[in-house]
């Protein structure tokens, strides 16, 4: 296989196109709802957007669908991340048990929790809730080789694809990525630079937990890599093989297919962010698709967010003009992934929903409008 | 009836104290918990204070209560609302006959709504959930005279305890108050003016949607009824009876009561805030009581809210110190009131509880804990 951006591959065809139509009967149909126009701030604007996207005028989340991903990493060897990397697989096991952020808010969201390990260093015991689609023992440090090879890129997107594939098998109505790999800022933050062309410094932070100096080696880590790799980075499937990670590429394939499916996703924190670029940048009009759901107290986040909403070249402008709306849905200091994030803002997009459909409009009530 | 502020009235009592020993064992389990210290932001802070608050180390939220406390004010004759003052009791209907925002998300949260009918212009249709509790035909024009008597105020006052009550009946474990008034924009203006010492251009907005002319006509009208009042305008009761209006000093009386009772309450957006702080100036200590939910697209909601939550006098810090974290948790330009800002942010303090309860302790999951 090549990365050959002039290839067919099947996360290079662009995205679908949301359905205008029935963004705009959702928009006509808000205005009549009984309250001062725009009163609800952007419970009205989701309501809309999600109904352009789910072409629809009266959009729902009810089924959700979540996937987290894990890896481990090899540049976590440098010493840039705050835990152990025995810890990856610690965790997926505790999410299969219920026990993770991530598990409880599947729970009580009633939404599908489905776990793949994609190569973890440690292996993880067997559970059936634990899908097995292993790439390799952890991605290489990219500080000494390309963190993987092409065909493992290759694997790793198409195992987001097939987590797509599950998600609209069970009906799903919104799709949600999540991540596990101790180290996986690094990469992250490693990937968005080099899609955004910024200096590891502009965008590096504590991740988990490091400390002044902790950061300080994980951008000189970052810069060592970027610069190993700097012949590569023009295309964004290369950036992911050179410095990313095989959860970071799967949830880069699970955005692509979404966007080229119709069908919506959630998009969580930092980690999330970065593989929402990718999938911006290698599908045209994918970030239509994907829909920021919280500001994470990682730094570099804000200029992650901003670049996913002002997309610098390609399609341009959203159908519905909503993209410029898309800051995050939250903003509470939130910095643990897994998903989390998304998670916690999805009642308000079921809100949003409900509001938008069992709101009485003013003539079903006998409400006088406003009068201008 | 007297307000004379040395009288002993039960608005004046202190609230209780928040339980700092349970706030404690609170924190120390969120440092036990699967997740890198702080990773989930303020949603490890609200399970604390709500731990505090609620008197036990593990909070819940499933039992909530709204009440809508409904008011005309003479005020609105004046022209400072972009609704017709019919609204308010087409809206109380609209509320009981469900299609009302607060009606959907009472139903979507699994929320009991109580709808209280203070005193509307036009008269509301009987109906079995509008409680009747008229004082009035609405509060007069405080630009001509005082609101309310002091004797209406000791009603509005009561019939906010009195929601309390049947709150407590339901062994409900949170209280939102919500409001619906045309007009009530500028009362709570008003009377924010007066508790802040703060000029009305600073704080008046545009309500449901008044343009620049009609904010301004807003202001001269707040200007007006503060300077015929001055002379009373030391003391918060005295304020909510010469400035305020019936459903104003209603959700006040409400907030008082939840202090004193320990009943936690999450804090709607503009008019519900200047409640919150007329409650916290009138019972020492109440402002730990009132969470803030969200910050209102209405201009003056940020200053009103920093009042809150850094009270100038009184008793001064907050037990388990999280007084300085009150900001709104949502920011999504929403200003309709209802309670609906309340409703909308009600799923951040359930899926707080939640992870805070059932996520994994580091011990229990055999997951390697942070090594410093």
């Amino acid at each position: 296989m090549s990365l050959d951006s002039s290839c067919n591959h099947w996360y290079r065809k662009p995205a679908a196109r949301p359905d205008a139509a029935a963004a705009h009967a959702a928009r006509d149909h808000q205005a009549r709802l009984t309250k001062p126009p725009g009163a609800l701030g952007r419970l009205e604007d989701l309501a809309v957007r999600l109904a352009g996207l789910q072409g629809r005028p009266r959009p729902a989340v009810d089924r959700v669908w979540i996937t987290v991903f894990a890896a481990d990493h090899g540049v976590a060897a440098a010493g840039v991340s705050a835990f152990p990397q025995a810890v990856t697989a610690q965790m997926v096991a505790n999410m299969a048990a219920g026990g993770a952020a991530i598990s409880v808010l599947a729970r009580e969201l009633g939404a599908r929790l489905d776990l793949v390990n994609l190569g973890t260093l440690v292996p993880v015991a067997t559970h059936p809730d634990i899908r097995v689609a292993l790439i390799g023992p952890g991605s290489r440090d990219f500080t000494r080789s390309p963190a993987m090879s092409d065909d493992q890129l290759a694997q790793a997107l198409d195992e987001g694809a097939a987590a797509v594939d599950r998600a609209q098998a069970a009906r799903s109505e919104l799709f949600i990525g999540g991540e596990m790999g101790i180290g996986n800022t690094t990469a992250a933050t490693a990937v968005a630079c080099a899609l955004l062309a910024r200096p590891p410094a502009d965008l590096a932070g504590p991740g988990t937990g490091l400390d002044a100096a902790g950061v300080a080696r994980k951008v000189a880590v970052i810069e060592q890599g970027l610069a190993r790799h700097a012949g590569r980075l023009a295309d964004p499937a290369a950036v992911l093989a050179c410095v990313g990670g095989f959860e970071l590429a799967a949830l880069t394939g699970a955005y692509v297919a979404c966007a080229q499916r119709g069908l919506p996703a959630l998009v969580d924190g930092f980690i999330s962010t970065a593989a929402a670029l990718a999938a911006s940048r290698l599908c045209r009009g994918a970030g239509e698709w994907l829909l920021p759901a919280h500001r994470s107290a990682e730094p570099g986040h804000a200029a992650m967010l901003e670049a996913l909403s002002c997309p610098g070249g390609g399609a341009g402008g959203a159908a519905g003009g909503s993209a410029g709306s898309v800051a995050g849905l939250l903003d509470l200091g939130m910095r643990l992934g897994e998903g989390s994030g998304a998670a916690a803002a999805l009642p308000l997009l079921r809100l949003a929903c409900a509001l938008h459909s069992s709101m009485a409009t003013f003539a079903e009530a006998g409400v006088a409008e406003q009068a201008d």
